[in-house]
C-alpha cells in the first residue's frame, strides 16, 4: 500500500507531502523534482504568480544521498512570499492591532462561483471564504507534483515505464488527428507555449488562448496522459476498487479542476457499436507473443493493463476567477456584488499535464508495489522480471 | 467508514454482499432488494439471461423487522442455475470423471477482446478465461445494487434525498436537450425500453438499437444520474481522496463496461469560456438564502455539493461479446481464432442505470455519514438536521 | 493488502465471512473448514450450545474444485438452531401477533456486566440489550476462524508456516516452565481437555475449572500463540501501522473478550535489566547464518520478523456471563436487579485458541503479501523463494 | 476519518507529520506543542542527547491564529544536530572525498540484539544498519507527539476529557496499590524524576535506576494511561477492527519498544473468575443514571466506551543499547562482534508515558469523530452534546 499525503497552504510557510511505503533504492534527487516543479509553470497565459513562485524544495526525510531509504519520504515546498503573509498567515495567535489595515487580511465575503468558497465556508461554518481557498487552491497540486516525480522514478527505474502528457484541446481549439505522442516526443511538447503536440495543434490553441485574452475571459481545455512501458496485469477485476480505472479515474478528478476523465476512447467509444469499439487481438512476434490491432480500450481491459499503452483524457474546467467578475452575493450584507478576485491566469490547461502525470504516477506505483511486492528496488526489480520473464514464456 | 464489499462468481451458487458501518434504524425490506434488482433487468435489448435470473435474494445478517442492526448487513442473491453448474463451479475438488465431457467446463481457450479475459489470464497465470469471466462478470453488479438500496433508503430517510438515472445517449441515438428528469419522472423512465427520458428519446433509442440488433451488433451509451436533495457541504476540498467528485468518479468507473465519467456539463465545460462556464450566485428567498442561476457543475465545487442538484454522466462501451465474434488467438494453439462466445445481450446500456444510482448512493452515504457522524438513525437525522437549521440561519 | 470483513448475529440465519486479496490457487476445502470450525468446540467446561453447534459451512465464491480463484472468497456458517429463532430474528417485519408471547422475543432489559449490552445500547439508542448481543456474541468468532483457516493454507503452501496454540493459564493454574510446544505437539494439545501443553498442566487446569464450576463461577486465563517458519522480515519499522507487532495486538485484542497481549516475554520483559532482556546474535551454521542464543523478543525486532518463532499471549477475561448472576438495574423499571443469564460455559479459553490462532494467521499473510506481491501461489512462491535465497546467500 | 502519518530520520533535518481529518476550530498553539515535546524529555536516567534536543517545532500547515483550519495539519521539527550531520545524511549525493573519513558515515555493520538493525537490514537488502536505526529511532516519537497535542486539544474542548499517565513499575520496582492518579495530579507526576504517583513510588523506582546506571545496565518498565471525561459509546463491538480495545492496542503496541498492552485489569483479570471479574451496575444519581461498582474492565466493555475512566497498560522492554554491549556478528567480516553503541539512556519509561498519551488521544480523537460526525469544533459539539443530553434523559 502506497499513500500519499500533502498538506498546506497557498500562502502558508510551506508546502508537505509524505509519500509512505515506497521500496528502498530509488534514484532520486532535488533536482529532478525542481525540474518537474519547473514544468508545473510551464505554459502560455499563465498567472504574474507562477512567473515568481520559485518552488524551493527539499526533501526532509526518507532519501539519502540520492536514494530512497525505505522509509516515508517527506518534501517541503517553500513559499517564496511567505515574508508578505507571516502575520495575516501565522499558525499562531497575532495581536489584532498587528493584523489592523492589513489588505491581505480582509475577510473574503464574497465567495466565487465555481471555487470552493461557499460551499466550504458552509461546510466548516466559516465567515469568510479566506480558510477555503487557502487549502482548495491549486498551489497544492506542486505538492503531489514533487512526490509524482518520486514514483515516476521507481517506474523508470523498474520496467522502464515513461508517462507523458499533452494539451488535446483548449476551447474550441482542437488538437487534429493524428498518432499519439511518444516519449521521445515530450521535449517538443513541453516546448510548445500550450503543451501541445505538433504545430498546428500548437497554433489553434494559442490562437484561442489569445482571443480569451482579449476578451478577459479563461478558458478550459482536455489533457491526455499517456503511459508507456506498462507490463499486462496491473489492477485487477476482481473488486470494484481494486480496478486501475477506477483508481485513476478517482485520482485524476481529484485535481482541482477536472470535471471529466475518460479512458481510452472514453466517450466517443460509447458511441461506436460493438464490433467497432474492441482492441482485436492477433499473435505478435516475439518477444510480444500476442498483440492488438488497435488501442481504443487505452490499455486497460476490466480494469486490468493489458500490455497497451495507457491512455486518460481529462477535462479541465476554465479558471473560475474570471477578470470580468462573475455575479455572487456579499455574505455580511447579503447584498448582490462580484465575486472576489484573486489574481488568475487565463488558461492552466498546459501546466496541468505534469499534475496528472504525477497522480497517474502515483496510482500506477501503488498497483506496481501491489503486484511485485518487495522492499527494495533489487527485490522488486527481480520480482517485476521473474514475472515478465513467465509471461514471455508463456504468450 | 462505510465498506461494501462483494463476493461470488457469475455461476457460482450466491453472490455476496456485506455493508459495513450503516448507522441502526434504517427501514429496509427484503422486497425494496427484490424490486432494485427487477430494475436491473429493465430494458430492451436485454439477454435471455436477464430473463431467467430470477434474483432471489436475503438478507443473512445486519436486518431486523425492518430496520437495521448498526451491524454489518449481509445479502445473498442466489444463482437460479446453479444446479446446472453445480459440479463445473464446485467449491471442492471433483472427480475427474464427473466432470470429463462437461461442455461447461471445457476451457475457455479464445479470449475476448474487450474483457478482462487476457489480462487477467496474465496477471493470475491462468490456462484458460474461466475464472476471469466469471468473477470480472457484471452479474457481479446485482449485489452491489442490493447494497445501494440500503444507502438509498439511508439517504432518503436522513435527508429526503432521491437518485434517479436515465439514459442519455445510445449509440448515435442522443436525447434531445431539455430539462433534466425529476424524481416523480423515475417511473416513466423505468417504463421507456430504453430507460430514456421522453417519448422523442425512446424512439430514437429504441432505433438505434433495433439497427444494431438487426446488423448482429452491440452498442454502448451515456448514462446520467442526478441526486435530489443534498445538502452543501458533503465531501471536501481538503485532501484529494476527500472530494466527492474524485470519489464518485472512482466509483462510478469501477462499475463494469464503464470507460467515461463527467461530473456536471464535464468535457462540454472544458470547451467553455469561463464567463459561461460557473454558477453565478444570487440571493434566494428563505428558506434557500443563496441560489445559482445555473448547474453546469453539477452540483460539485471544489469537490463539495453546493446545494444544487448533482449530476454524473457515465459512458458505457458495447457489450465486448459480439454476435459478429471478433479475432483472437487461441492460448492452447496459438492459431487465430474467434473469441468465445458467452450468450450476450444488444445493449446494457438500460439496466445499468440503477447499478450506477447504487454506487453514487453508497459513496454519498459514506459522505453524509463522515458529514453528520451517529451510530442511529435519530441521531444522525438530529445531527443533520441541526447542520441544516444552522445552514438556514446563516445563509 | 488483504481484508476481511464479517458479518451475521448469533442467532440468525447465518454468519458470513469475506476474505478479499488472496492470490489465486491456494489449495483449500470445506472439509479444512469444517475441521478448524470443530476446533473451535473443543474443550471442557463448555456450554450446551456449543455442542449443538454444528457449524455448517460452505464456500460462496472465490474457490473452485479446491483452489482459490484470486477473487474475494465468501463463507456461510448455517446456524442449526435458526428454525427457532426464524421470527425472532427475521429480517423482515413480522406480524406483531405472531411475536407475541414468544419467550425468545422478550425484550432483554437488563445489561450484563461485562458484555457490550450497556453501552452498546446507549451508543446506538437501543431500549433492550438483543441487538447488541448478538453481534457483539463470540459467535462471530468462527468467520473469523473460517478464514483464517485459508490464512494458514496460504501461508503453509507459501513458506511452510504452521501455527499453533495452547493455554498456559486458567485462572490460578499455570503450566509449569519448559520447552515450548512444536507444531508436531499440536494433536497432543487439542486432546488436552483444556488445551494445555503436557498433562502437568492440563491437570492443574482441569482441578481449576472443576473448582470453578463447583462454585458456579467462571474463569479467565492466557492463551500463546506460537508461529514457526516465518523468514525475517515481515513487517517494518518504517511506521506505525506497519509494525507487525502493532497489527498483531490489534487483531489479537479484537478478539471477543480479550484484555490483554504481549509479545515475547512481553511484561516480564518490561521489568528485567537490559542485558538480560534482548536475544543475542551469533553466526550460525548455514543455511541459517545468523542465529539468536535466546527468543525473549518472541520473533519481532522493530515490528519486523527476525526468524525465530513468533510468540503471542493473550488474556482473556472470564466469561461475563456468570451463573451466579451479577448485580446491574433494569432499565426500563430503574429498578437493580440481577443481570439476564443467557446460557453460558464455565470456561472459553481452551477454545479461543484456533480464534487466535486464526487472526493471527490472517495478520501474516497480508504481511507476506505486502513483502512478497504476486497473485497466484506460483508467483508469490516464486518471489519469496527468491529472497530467502537472497537472504541465505548474504547471511 | 483521521490519518496522522509521520516521516524523518533521527539524525536527518526534520521530522515531520500530518494529522489529517481534523475539524476546524480546535484552539492550539506551537507553544502547547513544545510543552508536550518539552515532556517528552523528562526524567530521570536520560541521555545527554535528550538534554541538547530543543525540538524547535513549527506548524507548516493546517492552522492560522490558533486555531485549525480543517485541513490537514502538518508540523516540523527540526533536528538541531542537523549541522553536525548534513553531509552523512544528505538528501542528495555527496562527493565520496566529503564523505571519506567522517567517523559518523562509518557502516554500522554490528546490528544490536533487540533492535530492527538486523530484521531491517535483511527485509531492505541493506549493507548496514544506518538506514535501519535512523528511521526505527524512538526519535520519531516527537512527532506523534505533536500531533497527539492537537489530539488532546481536541478532545478537552469537544469534552472536557483529559489523559495522563504515570510510570506504574520500573524494573522490580512496583508502585504501591493505591488510588489512581486524576488528571490534577499530573502536575506532580511530571515533577517525579521517574513520572511515578506518590514519593514511595517515586523513591522506589529511583532506587531501581540508580542500581541499574551503577551496574552499567538499562532497564524497562510499565506506564499506565488513564483517560477521564469519555462519555460511553465511543468504539463499536460491530466488526473487530472498529473496537476501542483493539485500536488502541495497535497504536500502544505500535510505540517503540513496546512488548505488552493490557486494558483495565488485564492479565490480572485473566487470573480471576467471573464473579469478580467484572463491573457490576447500579443506580447512580443524576446527571449520571447507572453506575459501577468498580473499573476492572479500564472503561471498555465489548471494543466500547462505558463512562468510566479508561485505563490501559503498556510493558517496554529495557533499552536494547545497553552500555555492557550485547554480543552480536559483524556482518562484513563474520566474525563475533560487540554491538555498535550509540549513546543511550538507562531507562526510558519515565519519558513515554506522554507518548503513550498522544497516540491514546489520537485514537480517541477518530473514535469521537466517527461517532459525532462535524466539521468544526462548533458543529462536532453541538452532536456531542446532544448525544449526552439524549443519554442523560434515558439514563
Amino acid at each position: 500500500m502506497l499513500r500519499w499525503i500533502t498538506a498546506g497552504e497557498s500562502h502558508g510557510p510551506a508546502l508537505v507531502a509524505v509519500l509512505e511505503g515506497m521500496v528502498a533504492g530509488v534514484e532520486v534527487t532535488t533536482e529532478e523534482l525542481t525540474a518537474q516543479l519547473a514544468r508545473r509553470r510551464l505554459g502560455f497565459g499563465r498567472s504574474p504568480r507562477m512567473g515568481f513562485e520559485t518552488d524551493t524544495v527539499e526533501f526532509l526525510g526518507g532519501v539519502r544521498h540520492g536514494r530512497t531509504q525505505g522509509g516515508p519520504i517527506a518534501v517541503k515546498i517553500e513559499n517564496s512570499e511567505w515574508p508578505k503573509w507571516e502575520k495575516v498567515m501565522a499558525a499562531d495567535p497575532v495581536d489584532a492591532a498587528e493584523l489592523d489595515g492589513l489588505a491581505r487580511n480582509e475577510p473574503l465575503t464574497r465567495p466565487r462561483p465555481g471555487h470552493a468558497d461557499l460551499p466550504g465556508m458552509q461546510k466548516y461554518g466559516f465567515d469568510e471564504a479566506r480558510p477555503v481557498l487557502e487549502r482548495a487552491s491549486a498551489r497544492e497540486t506542486a505538492a503531489r507534483t514533487a512526490l509524482g516525480t518520486v514514483a515516476k522514478g521507481f517506474l523508470r527505474q523498474l520496467l522502464g515505464v515513461e508517462i507523458i502528457s499533452h494539451v488535446v484541446s483548449i476551447g474550441a481549439a482542437e488538437a487534429p488527428e493524428g498518432p499519439e505522442p511518444l516519449p521521445s516526443d515530450l521535449a517538443a511538447i513541453d516546448e510548445s507555449p500550450v503543451r501541445a503536440f505538433g504545430q498546428e495543434a500548437t497554433d489553434a490553441m494559442v490562437a484561442e488562448v489569445d482571443a480569451v485574452k482579449q476578451a478577459g475571459d479563461t478558458v478550459g481545455g482536455v489533457i491526455e496522459v499517456i503511459v508507456y512501458g506498462l507490463p499486462p496485469g496491473l489492477g485487477s477485476y476482481v473488486h470494484w476498487d481494486r480496478r486501475l480505472d477506477a483508481r485513476l479515474a478517482g485520482a485524476l478528478m481529484g485535481v482541482q479542476a477536472m470535471k471529466g476523465v475518460e479512458i481510452g476512447d472514453g466517450f466517443t467509444t460509447a458511441r461506436r457499436w460493438g464490433s467497432k469499439a474492441h482492441d482485436e487481438i492477433e499473435r505478435g512476434s516475439r518477444p510480444k507473443g500476442v498483440t492488438r490491432r488497435s488501442n481504443r480500450a487505452g490499455g486497460l481491459e476490466g480494469g486490468v493493463t493489458n500490455g497497451e499503452p495507457l491512455r486518460a483524457r481529462v477535462a479541465m474546467k476554465p479558471i473560475s476567477t474570471v477578470p470580468k467578475a462573475l455575479s455572487t452575493v456579499d455574505v455580511v450584507t447579503g447584498e448582490p456584488a462580484v465575486a472576489i478576485h484573486q489574481r488568475s491566469d487565463v488558461c492552466a490547461v498546459p501546466r496541468a499535464g505534469v499534475v496528472l502525470e504525477s497522480v497517474v504516477a502515483l496510482v500506477l506505483a501503488d498497483a506496481a508495489l501491489e503486484k511485485f511486492g518487495g522492499d527494495s528496488m533489487r527485490e522488486t526489480r527481480a520480482n517485476a522480471e521473474a514475472y515478465l520473464k513467465a509471461l514471455e514464456e508463456r504468450w
